[in-house]
């Protein structure tokens, strides 16, 4: 008898250990209102679209539905058309994005930036490289950094440090560990997105200054929301000049989509010229970087909505930790319940969308630790206390239905 | 005195390498005119911009112009905003997205489809994803397969091996030499986009078959453009369910940005729940995706399109041809005309530019090896004879200037 190997049930094996651990994941099918975020329309399970109320967005802001984003992508689709037809190299370079770039360098006070069709790109694409450029180089990276910076590390080749998570002591240790003459590269972030909390980005620049080591700091999830013109961390604590490449998202809080890193012209030019997931790829569309150069002066010069979203947060946190919700300690506009388990955070998410029309996604493994499933929301602008008041009933409601410990 | 890395030193020691080689990338500043396709303004080094045509766009078939895909994005636009606002799993699920992958799957008759934010993306995710779920797989790679497809390969971690291009003989001996019992995955294009030659899909199936292995097939510069729907060289052939896993772009033939692969609906579970490249990530603006949808949908039933994309070739290879200047020996839509150094490419391309306004980008290594540097043209349905008359011309009088050889 013929031994052939079966590949569909290799496949099938791997899709049965996410159903036994109850991580299998369905897509929910929605369409969000333009003019009338956060609400949408659900697809899945129903009879037509129902509506309901997104409480997960990571379009922050609203940005999304701005006047000015919209019009500016119409503009740009009656003025070039849908593609940009090429890489940034092959006919694919538009005024657009030379324009974004310089809005970018601007808003991050450096010398240029430098467009990725994703913030995942841009992390994956800008490590990797910049670990061939520098032979040698040792990457220190904390342990909560993104998938996407884990990929470009591991894709580096570089020697790869973990550090425990915004722990500065146990950083220092391993810098200090280090073969002094190596080149050194410190990558982390502003805002964790699954905690909300923190880097004390200062501090990490001290101890670059003082073992000569390069700065990566990824500020997807700050961008367009922090500092007075909304830089990120990096420019609410001013310490943007001493961070060698700060990397953002054109998907979050600027609403529309892409990624970039600004820093010195020299890196640029040499992420530009070396990098295969820079090159080797159709560049953005002119008409979500045009949509983007709206969102991204807009929230420049104002900061409405930077403020509205702050107090949503805080209102949202402290109604959660008056209903006894086990809210997690936040310092940002991310404000995650704890469930700790994989189905009942899946239940949970089920329950509020079948009988509450509320969208709130349940985070499991690998995006977070197994052990801490949870719902994380993502109050913004455009959420009324009124429906913070029939969420937080919700869940109390539920949390009592499912005998879920609250908080003390 | 203390040895301290100096890091600008060792960054502009990498750009001073590509001006030493002449093949240092200035990208050219360009915005096309949507309605009026191959025509664009030019801006830089010119006193305002300066009108042109585009002989180099991966737009083919100047979809990204087309009245149904403007109509389609705009209704997006004002429907539901300008991003997804999520990853997939993460409130960026849009019906959009659904019925998207749906067509696409009808398109290359396959079970199910899954769409990345680029073909690079696609192709990278997937098969490192593969090679990961598949323990122990081998995979063979085509000598001549594009960046994306040699990193996914690269970072599945996978014994790769490389056979020499569209070399079967080759391909089989390689085959027979490994492990029978190891799973094994063939990786190739259909259209090879620098020479614009087709892979022999059906001979390699028969190997597949033969050897037990998977096949993995980039269509990236085929969709849209051959098939009788415009699935490509397999629909054309006839082989499609005869691949395992069919990749393209939304970014080329469609006019819009995106990638995506076409297999079984297990296989699609497999890749949208273990691939980080997928899962972390802002999915794709849903104003993209609708606009996609109608290009997908009208190239399925219009054949206007590629029947004078394919009259436009046969008359510019004709006319170079008569012409005496070097034509490679494609048998598809993409026009190259050998040069086999980078700085004469440029020069050509420069010059073209600046006295004649015709814009095509010399391609030089890494696209293509050292050595045989060149210009590529992509004439499409909108470019006319005239159009081809003054583009001859013009490379005659330059050819003449520059005393390089014609062809026989
Ligand atoms: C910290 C972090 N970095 C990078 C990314 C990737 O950005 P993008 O969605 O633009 O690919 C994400 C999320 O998607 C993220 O959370
Ligand atoms: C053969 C091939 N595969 C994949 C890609 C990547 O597709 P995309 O531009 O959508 O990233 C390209 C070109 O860009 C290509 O030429």
């Amino acid at each position: 008898m013929e031994r052939v190997l079966d590949y569909s049930r290799v496949f099938t094996q791997a899709i049965e250990r996410l159903h036994a651990e109850g991580r299998y994941r369905v897509f929910i099918d929605i369409l969000r209102n333009k003019g009338n975020f956060p609400n949408a329309r659900c697809f899945a399970g129903h009879n037509g679209p129902k509506p309901i109320t997104v409480w997960c967005s990571n379009d922050y802001l609203a940005m999304g539905q701005h006047p000015k984003v919209i019009a500016a992508m119409e503009d740009a689709l009656h003025d070039v058309g849908a593609g940009s037809g090429g890489t940034r190299n092959i006919g694919g370079n538009t005024h657009y994005h030379i324009d974004l770039e310089e809005e970018l360098a601007d808003l991050h006070g450096k010398d240029a930036a430098l467009l990725f069709t994703s913030g995942y790109v841009s992390n994956d694409a800008t490590l990797s490289t910049l670990g061939k450029v520098l032979p040698g180089c040792i990457i220190f990276s904390d342990e909560l950094n993104h998938a996407s910076m884990i990929a470009g590390i591991r894709n580096s080749g570089c020697e790869k440090h973990v550090w425990r998570h915004n722990d500065l002591a146990h950083l220092e240790e391993l810098l200090a560990e280090a073969d002094p003459d190596a080149p050194k590269l410190i990558a982390f972030e502003s805002v964790y997105s699954m905690d909300g909390d923190v880097a004390p980005l200062a501090d990490i620049c001290d101890l670059a200054d003082k073992y000569n080591a390069l700065t990566y700091l990824d500020e997807v999830h700050a961008v367009g929301m922090y500092g007075p013109r909304g830089g990120g961390i990096s420019d609410r604590d001013g310490v943007a000049d001493r961070i060698t490449i700060i990397e953002g998202t054109l998907g979050k809080a600027f609403g529309v989509m892409g990624g970039y890193i600004a820093t010195s012209r020299t890196i640029i030019d040499v992420i530009r010229s070396y990098a295969p997931g820079f090159i080797f790829t159709t560049s953005l569309s002119p008409v979500l970087v045009a949509g983007t150069l709206a969102s991204v002066r807009h929230l420049k010069s104002s900061s409405e909505e930077r403020d509205g979203q702050q107090a949503a947060a805080a209102l949202l946190k402290t109604m959660f930790a008056e209903a006894g919700l086990p809210v997690m300690a936040s310092t940002t506009h991310i404000v995650p319940l704890m469930v700790g388990d994989p189905v009942r955070a899946k239940r949970i998410s089920d329950i509020l969308l079948a009988e509450y029309g509320i969208y709130v996604q349940p985070i499991n493994y690998p995006t977070v630790p197994r052990g801490t499933e949870r719902l994380r929301f993502t109050p913004g602008p455009s959420h009324t206390a009124e429906m913070m008041r029939e969420l937080t009933d919700a869940l109390v409601e539920i949390w009592d239905r499912m005998e879920l410990r609250k908080a003390a």
